[in-house]
């Protein structure tokens, strides 16, 4: 029995376990709650600084936060992004193939530590693959926090198995998705301003001005991974997929680290090139392009692709793109081979936009 | 020398350092206070949900929480336990054989963030083994809060090693102890409704009403353990028994799991089929039937032993014996052979009881 | 091509990339501004706890603490020594080929929870190797809080490369420092006070007035470690240094165990033979004789070096020695052969005054 078979059952015995979805569960238009609402705290953040070595001073210093206008330290993006990912995990993608891309990701709020995270998700688009034993499932996910504010809102979409592939396929829907935000579409949180900027404090004096579309930048640190890190990583959001905590769940192969974990350390080694990137705005775009497991090292580089002054005079946006590699460095910006597909190594490409002091 | 002689001339040397106590320490009627104090905090909270896949809701959202007539989140039961039991192990556990079961534990109050639990046992059984080398220690353990009010109480049992084997034979005096709490012994905490209970948020359509005495639920979700994972648990809970932490201290052999770990870990696995038990109001039972490594992957199910009213209309009680396996699916439900042992895989017997929403 | 040739080249290419300083870059008298400061929180308490097996009741207690005249629980000093020594890694140790010593350390205010922290170093000494490729930077360390009081201050030298050995030698500076602070340089923090001490809360009746000069103490107890549990530590403390995170830094050799992780461990080993001393008020020296790798389990043992009274009638000072031993006991109290070397197995030696009740 595999484990498709396994969850297909698991819940007809008691009725009480869930199964999880399957494609054929899936109605255009629908939206579906996620549970389990989840208040964010500063164990949160410092669990998320011992597991990426991410230093960006505006997460990491409240008297840095102050001086940008802020009321406290925000959570970086990630967290809440990996914590509202997490809750439509059983809903959404626990019976996935595969996680296909990411498109118009916008942070709307700043999170705080003691805010509360619930999380629902409305199905926009939805096609059978010409195989039929399996179909795209497009979801708009918008994070809310306790006052019902949405702080973020992406689009996900995942390849998901069929429960039964002689199931009817429905009318093909694709949506129509942004190939990039724009400037207009970034929020630069309510009061925050880069006036009396501490950039000796933040690490770096390249400030938004001394970026130029283009540039390169090879991040220079790396980081080998441990099962136990990015498995403490995926249980702190509450991401249930069984790929990430158990060789039985993948048929004795090695346990599969969750995407966003490679995401948040690619972003955390963005550091060493990128110190005053406070603020990600916005994710235009991302690829896993191939799995990654325990033991591999992750090293990263960034493209500046495109740059935008925004609502907030001393705030600019940058487009960057970074990518991580695995198992080799990343000083000559490994990207695509001659024949355009992925380099050797390449495991993500990830396209957004971060607000940088000018 | 082995590490109980090691044990037993350790503090002869300065004087200083605590060798533990040995059978022939332990006197009927003596209350041990255990060292240290500990102040529980959100920090704790998040490296438990790093830890183990919990989601229950009402630990985890402060919204949900307070929907339930409550303070705030209430931190999960098992970390009080696991912080009191951790206060005891050098008192009563640290040169300990085996440990042999509980019964009687009750959770008087919640915890929250911010407060201070210490513990105290008192010795309520002695028995010395047939062979004359060791012996058994009954004990009756409470944790109190900074306002000295009693937060759990479980009565706990171990083989002790003598120091001595010609020391004499205390009288021996075995303590009556109740198969299981009965539904009057439970303690619904203080304003704590179910009245406007959010069940989609909470996870799950099941409630008290939907479950039966005799149903059995597979947990379907499993998870590999870390040496890292479960050394920074059995930290994290100050417990100091060296055969967590180091082969040397095993002869060679690979360290050993707290067992604490284990519940904690079937506990959080049976989310999936229990999401709605919201609180562990007791414990019945507990049995580790086999001993657990790094590596071993664990599976849990559950069964539904009893059912019962509570002094809270809304908030019905569950009898709940959880069975923890490792590296076997628990789909068949395994628990005992033919012959009445327990059958090859059972790690965990925990009978337990806890609030549901009616 | 080497790291350090990688790390000569890296700011190159875009210069954006800090490749960290050499030797040459270093002026006397120079003040060096660290980024980032870091807001400390109750989850940093809280993985301490995790990572290291302490039991301190100054630092676990809030009660206690309070009974102390403290407003609160103080965090761990090694929590803020950590902290600020992070900050000072990539100015000062990124390129360095040995950590070569400790002096002049000085607890000056107890950290609390919720403080920000901020560091910057003077360089007061320097002095080009006889073979000139490196040479040893001395700096003075200052950790601020947010109200820019000195928290912490200590002397640390270090061997840093040279980016070409063919730059010419600066006038070699060699800074005079204490061999070891005195008791009047021990801070008593402000208010505190042991006048209604509860050791048995705190876990040992041995007071000030039972250790004499010259005593030794093993502390029994021992931990393997593990890679995630010192990367986890290290990136807490936002310690930059490769050679600790990737196998790729050290030319495929093992991963090196950050040296401060030793002293914490050893520190918080010493619980079981020194539970009262409750504060680390001073830093006189410290030697990493030997590196450590993931899979060794160290084990600690300490003498009693000195003891002084303070300027508060009820806290006495205890000078002492931990010296910590790997893959063997110390019950014999392993420190140098009979030929005046490190004995094999000793790979820490850490002078250090605390205070404890009298």
């Amino acid at each position: 029995m595999t484990e498709t078979d396994v969850a297909k059952t698991a819940g007809a015995k008691s009725g009480k376990t869930d199964p999880g979805r399957f494609f054929e569960d899936y109605r255009l238009g629908e939206v579906i709650q996620h549970a389990t609402p989840r208040t964010i705290t500063d164990g949160d953040v410092a669990l998320y600084t011992a597991l990426y070595p991410t230093r960006f001073a505006l997460y990491a210093s409240e008297v840095l936060a102050h001086g940008c206008g802020l009321p406290g330290r925000p959570v970086e993006e990630l967290i809440a992004f990996h914590t509202v990912f997490g809750k439509t995990v059983p809903d959404i993608s626990i019976n996935a193939i595969a996680n296909l891309g990411y498109a118009e990701g916008r942070f709307l709020a700043p999170v705080y530590s003691g805010e509360t995270l619930s999380a629902s998700s409305e199905v926009i688009g939805l096609r059978e693959t010409s195989k039929g034993d399996a179909g795209v499932v497009w979801v708009r996910t918008t994070g809310l926090n306790q006052r019902g504010r949405a702080v973020l809102r992406y689009v996900r979409w995942v390849l998901v198995r069929k429960r039964d592939a002689a199931s009817p396929a429905p009318e093909p829907v694709v949506p129509e998705l942004a190939p990039a935000l724009t400037a207009e579409d970034l929020a630069v949180p309510f009061h925050m301003h880069f006036r009396a900027y501490d950039a000796p404090a933040a690490g770096s004096p390249h400030l938004w001005a001394d970026y130029e579309v283009g540039e390169k930048i090879d991040h220079a640190d790396c980081m080998t991974m441990e099962e136990s890190e990015h498995m403490m990583a995926t249980r702190l959001w509450q991401n249930t997929a069984k790929v990430h905590f158990s060789t039985a769940a993948r048929g004795g192969q090695p346990r599969l680290i969750y995407g966003g974990h490679i995401i948040s350390l690619a972003r955390a080694l963005s550091f060493n090139g990128l110190a005053n990137a406070q603020m990600i705005a916005g994710i235009n775009a991302g690829t896993h392009v191939a799995p990654c497991f325990a033991g591999d090292t992750i090293h990263a580089w960034s493209e500046v692709l495109d740059k935008a002054e925004t609502t907030e005079p001393t705030a600019g946006a940058l487009r960057i793109r970074t990518v991580a590699v695995k198992n080799r460095p990343a000083a000559d910006f490994p990207l695509r081979d001659a024949d355009g597909k992925y380099a050797e190594g390449v495991v993500l490409d990830f396209d957004y936009w971060v607000f940088m002091p000018r």
